[in-house]
């Protein structure tokens, strides 16, 4: 099969981390003969360098002619780096904004597992994670206060600033279907997050999620506000399957339990649009203090493709190769610094992509 | 001195747990010479069943001649209870909403405290809060997208619900300012926290924060954005002296830290206006699950009420001998179950209450 692949360096640690998904796509496609063709895009401070803004037409075609995109990471240091001079709309992140709009990448896939390995990295107390968790959450990527009007203005010699949160009912069904059907694949359970005793989105949110859930007889729905939800990830993280979320409220649980989890140096996320076509990127940052060094963790971006081989060319098999020789390479104790432990061996990112190759 | 304090007792767990701080403050009263002359108001679920909703006009009156109001806690179980039938501008928690709205009580201050005593209960591994800590959360109240306008309508037949998220200069100026003050009487540190890289309402937040921090030599402001928030308040919540945010990442925020100390039922909260008017409650729900057992956690009322004698009757010497005789009574080794560990002595919520005043 050809797998026609855009690549999105990106910024920071960006370059570093893709170059070894790269490498380890290029030996799935070697072992069970798939050709990797990979076409690049700039996207963030890279594009703003070259460019001058952070996501060009041209690249958006190129990009809607690939069959799925990998993405290393966006942006730089906000305190320092002269990208953060531009206004807003300008700014690195903007083109992140604009790719998952203009691509309709609506569903975000962001699973939150504890590796047993990795226990040591996790903040919470043993007796809170024992047997580890793993929950996926699925947050509603392209709708809410993200793309909402807003404006700044003078009223009566008073500055406002106003954004608007809004959801009809076809963008909550879609991504509540999602959320249902990959439940329906793990331990067919949704949590669907909102805040329905203040919002009326958050009541219509409900309202359709009910709605979805009737479709779905063999999947639990349950609701919890999203102020709960915070708390529950701290208190209880093994209660959860599938969160489902709206945009701003996916952003934040998303990132808590990414930190719950000890280890977001392993946390791959999808964003998919309505067919096959996704966006792969590491639920992590792009880490400017560190880039260039050959320290990162590229395991959340080689995650990040084994999710691609998965969601957008079907390959099962290969996306487990992936995943397995990753589970490997932590059972054979090597780390790279972010996830290091007593009586493990310290790798760096080139070296932790060639371990992982080997076991693939 | 006269303290002409409204009492909230609300549903759920609230009457009993107002009923040990109304004997602490009366034995504080008794020690240092104060009369507390209580009003009792009906708000929520318990106005419900008199007046059929949840504030009458008549209790923002009453409300608005005391000088304080302590409360318990509002709502019951929305699954079972009948008043979760009525819609939603005439359920429980929607009277919460209008007194915070018609008192003005923009300002919303939450403690996170780990005490050394109940290290146990937190979900952190130690190594992460040794020394515990110590942080404020202040929290915007009467705006954002709880107040902003709201609709739920049909276009070319899709249901489209709309929230809107809304703040002026003025609402952010004098909430950032409470926050810088009580600062200052702190660690001099506040972390304002916004979501700049995507809402307007958030660039003229930092923008006021920043006009409002040139006031304040003395005080550092730093910007943080809400979903690394979330991630910082599990890894480091040591970092934190003064959260300042606004109402709905506040919301969000609070309960997370309230989690992390791993005993919510030791954490007050305090809503004030713009001169010395307060609202006073626990930061915990209404657990009508263990309504009416006796076994409730009274000490976040009690701080609760230690915080309005502080705050609204600028009794520092009467808050500081509440705050001293619950941590002795914590040092004494009693606790109620929600806390409890072992070498301990679990008593009730009447015995936790008497055993406080006896240490006043
Ligand atoms: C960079 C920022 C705009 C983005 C978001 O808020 O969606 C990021 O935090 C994320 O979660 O992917
Ligand atoms: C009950 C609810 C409306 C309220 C809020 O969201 O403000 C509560 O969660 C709180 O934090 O006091």
């Amino acid at each position: 099969m050809k797998l026609n692949i855009g690549i999105i360096k990106g910024d920071g640690i960006g370059p570093e981390i893709v170059t070894e998904a790269m490498k380890v796509l290029d030996k799935v496609g070697e072992i069970y003969g798939h050709t990797c063709d990979y076409t690049e895009l700039l996207l963030g401070g890279a594009s703003i360098d070259v460019h001058g803004v952070p996501l060009t037409d041209e690249t958006v075609e190129k990009a809607k002619a690939c069959d799925a995109v990998l993405m290393g990471s966006i942006g730089g240091d906000a305190k320092t780096s002269s990208w953060y001079q531009l206004e807003p709309s300008k700014r690195p992140e903007a083109g992140l904004l604009r790719i998952r709009k203009e691509l309709g990448l609506f569903a975000n896939l962001r699973p939150a597992v504890l590796y047993e390995e990795l226990e040591g990295a996790c903040p919470l107390k043993p007796e809170l994670t024992e047997g580890g968790f793993d929950f996926m959450i699925m947050r509603e990527l392209t709708g809410g206060l993200y793309f909402g009007e807003r404006k700044t203005e003078e009223k009566d010699g008073v500055m406002t600033a106003v954004d608007t949160l809004s959801y009809n009912e076809n963008e909550i069904r879609r991504i509540a279907k999602r959320a249902f059907d990959i439940a329906g694949k793990r331990s067919r359970k949704v949590t669907s997050v909102d805040k329905a005793n203040v919002l009326d989105s958050s009541r219509l949110w409900r309202k359709v999620t009910e709605e979805v859930a009737a479709e779905y007889p063999d999947v639990t729905l349950e609701h919890m506000l999203v102020d709960n939800c915070a708390m529950q990830i701290v208190k209880n993280p093994k209660q959860f399957d599938v969160i489902l979320t709206e945009n701003m409220f996916g952003d934040i649980l998303s990132d808590e339990a990414s930190m719950v989890t000890g280890s977001i140096g392993m946390l791959a996320s999808a964003s998919l649009n309505d067919s096959k076509f996704g966006l792969y990127e590491p639920s992590g940052g792009s880490a400017p203090d560190i880039a260039g060094k050959g320290i990162a963790n590229p395991i959340a971006t080689i995650l990040s493709a084994a999710m691609m081989l998965r969601f957008s060319f079907d390959l099962d098999k290969e996306a487990d190769a992936v995943e397995r020789a990753v589970d490997q390479v932590l059972k054979d104790g090597y780390r790279t610094g972010d996830i290091m432990s007593a009586g493990c061996t310290q790798v760096g990112t080139k070296e932790m992509g060639d371990l992982i190759c080997e076991r693939i």
